[in-house]
């Protein structure tokens, strides 16, 4: 009799920020400071809970916060200068407890992992590089899909490039968006609080599991049923 | 036959950072950057849980995240160091969406309303200012209490000096320590999500009710029973 393949080898989707490095709070601010630079004043909480989800539903969700339309030119400005002000915010960033242990230990347990993050190629460099991560990782970021997160393009895309089920995969995330993106893609959600969102927000999208970071998920692997398949 | 007087005159007790101006990711990344000066590295998400409480219990939580103490000298450094990078970051800080209109309107209305903040005088005096605040409105700081929050000094002596018993007052707080605080002096306390909280963790710590903002407030003051007594 066979057993259902992610019981056999289930493989871990991360997202990035908030899951794996601590940067939420640096791109909070720097969405603060490119709408504030376009006249916008919007609440940083609010801004906050947007964090991970696609740029152009982010603007989207703004226009119908502020009750108009904001144009592609001024849209496409706001992106540059985030790109900006977050660039200036990298030396602040750092890997969250236990990140680089948690990879490592994956690999070394010869569990398939990759990272999808709704972040550009170009923003995601400074905080994929804290990590030291192994050649040939797969990394999916923004530009090579169609649509970003609650969409559940880059997780597909990423249990894709492990030739794994997406029904065998695990998405870790600190946001909802992760988690919505996860039930979209027919994956079990494992929400971090280390984003700032609180265990309930994640549980009510649907996460099936929450630990504090990537520390606190590492010392609970045997929670997810993941076993040495070396 | 006499009715509570809560139901005759309410008054609030207001919290300030979080609550009133939005300046909690602020004081999250001014205490972020004197903790690494001391090379002490801390997840930007715990720092912010612990925004609103008392700068002692605050430092007594992180000896025992750290496992040791840090001791007076270490404390007091930390202490002069936040307040330092915080005023640095005054100039980014704005009034939350209604709040100068929620006091005006409570003045007018005849409700008595205080602020009682966990922060010092000296550094509520930049928020303070952004509030436009009538001369002789009751402020409480840090420096006119011996225990800042979760214990109840503060919103006690806020109540003292309004002439008003605690039990006839609603607090009002963005995080879990103004509704612990409001628990044990005896108040009704009234969550608002702009200090970056989620809902359910408001309610959890007592919440009678939960708003978005101050301007979410003053468009439901009729469900906290609260009516024109002028």
């Amino acid at each position: 009799m066979s057993t259902p393949s992610l019981s056999a080898r289930p493989a871990l989707l991360f997202d990035l920020d908030g899951t794996l490095v601590d940067s939420v709070y640096q791109h909070v601010l720097a969405w603060r400071e490119a709408l504030e630079t376009e006249g916008i004043e919007l609440s940083v909480w609010r801004i906050h809970r947007r964090i991970g989800m696609s740029g152009g539903l982010f603007l989207k969700a703004l226009d119908r916060e502020l009750g108009r339309s904001l144009g592609e030119e001024v849209a496409e400005r706001l992106r540059k200068n985030h790109a900006a002000s977050f660039r200036q915010l990298w030396d602040q960033i750092r890997p969250l407890p236990g990140a680089k242990e948690l990879l490592t230990t994956l690999t070394s347990m010869r569990v398939p992992w990759a990272i999808a993050t709704s972040g550009s190629e170009q923003s995601a460099k400074g905080p994929l590089g804290l990590l030291g991560i192994p050649d040939g990782t797969p990394i999916i970021t923004r530009d090579q899909v169609a649509y970003a997160k609650p969409n559940p393009d880059l997780f597909l895309a990423a249990a894709e490039r492990l030739h794994v089920p997406p029904g065998d995969c695990f998405v870790v995330g600190d946001s909802i968006w992760d988690l919505l993106a996860a039930q979209r893609a027919g994956a079990l959600g494992v929400g971090l609080l280390s984003g700032g969102y609180g265990s309930e927000e994640l549980v009510t999208a649907g996460a099936y599991r929450v630990y504090a970071d990537p520390a606190d998920l590492l010392g609970h692997l045997d929670e997810l049923g993941i076993r040495d398949s070396g």
